[in-house]
């Protein structure tokens, strides 16, 4: 089988050199496992981080090993009873053809032709843009809110479920004006800029003239900065990611204004799903309807076979997808 | 009588140009007011962000009108009869020597000989400390604390608030080797650095080597960048105030490792305590009587006559007091 190990940690932009695509034996399942065919895997920017040297929420990817990720696969061997061959799983090790995976590390999903769906809107990322909006940002009915990265794939489900649930006014923005048109013609936004037009800061006041309530940041730097700026009193930002500084090597020089949070009594306040798992039921029963009946849209961009995973991933850190970047195995 | 108008408005530091002393008929109370003699005023940072013409949490200063805050005074006449003459009264109309004050907005405390401490450790200072701490930052028994401006009013009181409520450990940062000593001689801090010696973020991690849970800001700037660098998963800002910034001409460089907060998960969150008052009780009840039998202590820093207000203001900036500045008027 073949797999996508870190071959050098990126200094700046992760490239071609970053990776390798190795032979390596099909992996045995011990007791208590289950072998896993992978046919989709995830390319997320949090990996960004994971291949950096330094102490996180996550440890850091080993040089000389696979990469990990989130991938769903069917299950073709099995040592633990409970997860026959023939399921279909998702779990985390992606980056591979085949995963010796525990099966208590597996989480069985239903068979089904959108089984990528567990990757993305139906996934951690419809999670994160779950828990991210209503319980780290506190959004609430009537709320104008500001998503950046909003045609990425948490940050399209985090607009969604706000005009969903009854925002005021949902504005997003994006790095083309492709992503703006999906924005506003397709998922329902009432606004939406391309970033790269003009400061955001302007084009964030032009679109929302009356402030904003809410903040989901994907973004961080100058995203965050405007969005404080344009927050009103007692506004709340989740911060999700910060993807503008991924890939630099200085250190960002924005937001200079957080000390307007004293002020207009802002709550800034950082996530990771991961710590919030116990809130995937009540997420699935609201958030799974409306993807069933077609009023909230998951787009996906998906790139056929492992040895391009690697571009996909640099793909995405560039803003080539629209929605959930997904990688097809077979 | 005199008070003290605002002559112009400061760019960047105010001088001596920003003010000017002027006589004034002393005002007659109409209905429902009481006409107060000031005792002593309160010179507080927030009053710079006044004499900027920006829309603000509070309305700016009028160019030529007097400046107002907190003042302790005794009722000289009075039209409203639930507060007599011979009161003693906190009120907002200092920076001059008799005043005109809606009964309403005067709120009577007992006649001691320490009334200063109504405009200090046990009035809006006090409360500020209290509520930062407990309600913004969350603070909980065991936890490590550090307070920036931690020789000021109301630093000094938030680090002894913390002490007396089981900290682990408290740090605070001061601009002089007397503050330093005062905070941990006299004050019970467990640690303490003149920010003047060296990087605040390499002191700050020297005294709490293990990482702080709890920053009590008031300073903003490379103390809140060395705060969230210290910050432990799950920790939490409390941004009172960002009197480094409150002069510049420019805008302050950012927290350039804000982004940070995602993985840490961190919370920060600005407050304005005027929207806290329904903890005064609590507050009182609690730190009132650690005041009295002396386990918290309350230095004050008091410059005599109104015409020393100005100088009194400007020395506040630039960190000449110690605890709580005042202006005795007579």
């Amino acid at each position: 089988m073949r797999e996508i190990r870190l071959a050098a940690r990126p200094n700046g932009w992760p490239t071609a050199e970053t990776f390798e695509i190795a032979e390596a034996p099909t992996p045995e399942p011990g007791p208590g496992q289950v072998l896993v065919r992978n046919l989709v895997m995830s390319v997320d920017p949090y990996m960004r981080g994971r291949m950096d040297d330094v102490k996180s929420y996550v440890p850091p990817f080993q040089l000389g090993a696979p990469l990990e990720g989130a991938a769903v696969g069917e299950v073709v061997a099995s040592e633990a009873p409970e997860v026959p061959v023939g399921a279909y799983v998702v779990h985390g090790l992606g980056w591979r053809e085949y995963a010796a995976v525990d099966a208590a590390r597996a989480r069985v999903v239903p068979a089904a032709d959108n089984l990528t769906a567990y990757l993305g809107v139906l996934g951690m990322t419809g999670l994160t843009a779950y828990v991210g909006l209503l319980d780290i940002a506190r959004f609430a009915e009537g709320e104008t809110v500001f998503v950046s990265g909003a045609a990425g794939a948490v940050g399209s489900v985090a607009g969604q479920i706000a005009r969903l649930r009854g925002a005021k006014r949902v504005i997003g923005s994006a790095g083309s004006a492709d992503k703006v048109r999906h924005l506003v013609d397709e998922l329902g936004f009432d606004a939406a800029f391309n970033y790269k037009d003009g400061p955001v800061r302007r084009q964030l006041r032009e679109a929302a003239p009356d402030g904003i309530d809410v903040y989901f940041d994907n973004v961080g730097g100058d995203h965050l900065e405007a969005a404080i700026g344009s927050l009103r009193k007692y506004g709340r930002v989740a911060l999700c990611g910060a993807i503008a500084a991924y890939n630099e090597t200085s250190a960002p020089s924005a937001p200079r204004n957080l000390g307007l949070a004293i002020g207009k009594e802002l709550t800034l306040r950082g996530f990771i799903v991961s710590n919030h798992n116990r809130r995937m039921p009540d997420f699935l029963a609201e958030v799974g309807p409306w993807v069933r009946d077609g009023r909230l849209k998951a787009r996906e961009t998906v790139v056929e076979g492992l040895e391009n995973a690697p571009a996909a991933f640099i793909g995405l850190l560039r803003g080539e997808n629209t929605g959930k970047m997904l990688v097809r195995l077979r």
